[in-house]
């Protein structure tokens, strides 16, 4: 179940707007489509955005090259496009370490011809997006650990297929779970995720198509299900994780990770080591994006459902402080508490 | 600013179902009228149900006594169409307070003429509608004392004029804290309410209409405005409120109020006394009304938002325990912990 598809020198996407109506596939020719499907949320989901934009500047370059000679002038425009690539959204951080991918491999490809060099950026494109699926498949692995059969699970937004180039961040939990204790004796309770409903619209699909027992709630029902002891886990995905384990995610998670909390209901959080940002030290400095107010008082851009002149307040991510996060799933191992002191040990191995 | 109107020996109320694009009146001529406007919430609102209800009892005797004059069959008649009036929604009590008043009526007048039952009936129903509006303003009076210039309220689901026969409950509060304070010195933030979206379509439109300062949220940001220290003061209406204190409201209303606990914000619950239900010792025995599932996978009937196989869940109402409750706002004063003995004494005071 593929949400991003290079074939034949082109980049494909599914139009995740139109799902779960329809399932529209479409080609990103230029930069400014490339811009515009991720402002648009066409593609979202924070592993998602930096593959796609990857292989964005590699389409922008290849239109570049092919009318300028003067390689000054060629690396200078590719340096722009990188720069404009990463405006198109704030709060997920795998944009701007996949597009510092590709700003590395220009740079240390920037001996060679222009042909060469488009080549390095298409290849590190590939190798960002097998990586990507690789790492879904890791944290699945670690991930089931945490789940027992029968359990049901509650997840917020999206944080699958949809959302990866693989099987999810989150949901990649979900199913290698399903694959262990068979499809049977998980459950999956789906918060829909106003205001764009990627849950009701992307998680119940994905769910669906793979046939594991899921039902879709609003998502002010997550504390009655958890009051009447209906919820076991909950597991969602992540946007930016900063230094000391404060976890930035779809507005309405940080309300989830709360009600768990009271309830006494783990709360975990999965994603590749991608999405940590060692910069900020605490969730406090993660910006946080603002979108319009009309995808809150016109639903899908399709139906008002208030009047036209109230205000509304469209912060499209919360952060989750690191004391109510039960533990971190990521591709090399499951982080716990001390998280500030854990997640940097994990880095110092690696780097 | 009315909802429902009795005029010229009519029943007139305003469809809620169409706000706030349409305003739009109709009459309620006959029982299954009454019962119909009920169960599609055209009519909603705990203590607005049950005036709607007295009127609907009147409507229904006209029309048996138009051809019957035997009173016995006429009196079995009125006393099946109050049983059948009971059924058209579970949980709000007033519903049922309400017509147990009018059962009254009807019992205490049974030795007089058809004619003379059913203007007692109507005198009846007017009388609540008139007490319903008196109740609204003393709720407001003493609740308008826990709030402060400045504040900022936050308040779930419709309980305003579109909820009663007056200003509203927690909306009542609100309006006479703006008349104290001035309109810009109180600041309103409205959860949607999903799944009906009475937040959005009904509060955000009184709101407006009066012209007080209000911005509309999707439930799941109500945890981050707290977060940010962007709400003062927890203000909702109730259902149904047990013996212990415990309070059946709009679902969503308990996830607020653990969030409210989490973040030491006061939590208020505004109801007349018509809302208490003496026979339940505690929440957990209040019914909970379960709905369609479509009004969850189906925005307002209209517009498809999740996969059509994928099972929604959808609990009308849930139940916010005492504990978690600052103080409850009725018509005969505000009270406190320890709810038990508090509500009774106030019970005791009056019957």
């Amino acid at each position: 179940m593929d949400s991003i598809r290079f074939k034949n020198d082109r980049l494909w996407y599914l139009d995740q707007t139109q799902l779960p109506l329809k399932e529209k596939w479409y080609v990103a020719d230029t930069v400014d489509e490339v811009y515009e499907a991720i402002v648009r949320l066409k593609i979202r989901g924070a592993p998602l955005i930096g593959v796609f934009c990857a292989y964005g500047v590699y389409i922008a370059m290849k239109k570049t090259a092919s009318n300028c000679r003067r390689k000054d002038v060629f690396l200078k425009q590719t340096y722009k496009i990188i720069d404009h690539l990463k405006t198109s959204r704030p709060t997920a951080v795998n944009l701007f370490w996949a597009l510092d991918r590709i700003k590395n491999a220009v740079a240390q490809n920037g001996h060679r011809t222009i042909g060469e060099i488009t080549r390095a950026v298409l290849n590190e494109a590939k190798t960002i997006h097998a990586q990507d699926r690789q790492l879904c498949a890791r944290i699945g692995e670690y991930g089931m650990r945490v789940i027992r059969r029968g359990d049901s699970i509650l997840t917020h937004c999206n944080a699958g297929c949809l959302a990866t180039a693989g099987e999810g961040t989150a949901l990649s939990v979900i199913f290698a779970a399903a694959r262990i204790y068979g499809k049977k004796n998980i459950h999956v309770f789906v918060d829909e995720t106003r205001p764009l409903l990627q849950g009701a619209r992307l998680t119940a699909w994905e769910l669906t198509k793979k046939q594991i027992p899921a039902t879709l709630i609003t998502d002010n029902m997550a504390g009655f299900l958890m009051q009447q002891g209906k919820i076991d886990k909950i597991v969602v995905g992540a946007d930016r994780i900063a230094a000391n384990g404060d976890v930035a995610n779809k507005i309405g998670t940080y309300s989830v990770a709360v009600l768990a909390r009271h309830h006494r209901i783990p709360f975990y959080v999965a994603a590749p080591f991608s999405t940590f940002d060692l910069k900020k030290k605490t969730g406090k400095r993660i910006p946080i994006e603002q979108r319009n107010s009309q995808e809150v008082t016109m639903i899908l851009g399709k139906l008002p459902i208030a009047p036209k002149t109230v205000p509304a307040y469209n912060p499209a991510f919360d952060v989750t402080p690191h004391e109510l996060i039960t533990a971190i799933i990521t591709d090399r191992g499951i982080i716990k508490p001390p998280y500030k002191q854990n997640i940097k040990k994990r880095f110092d191995k690696v780097t």
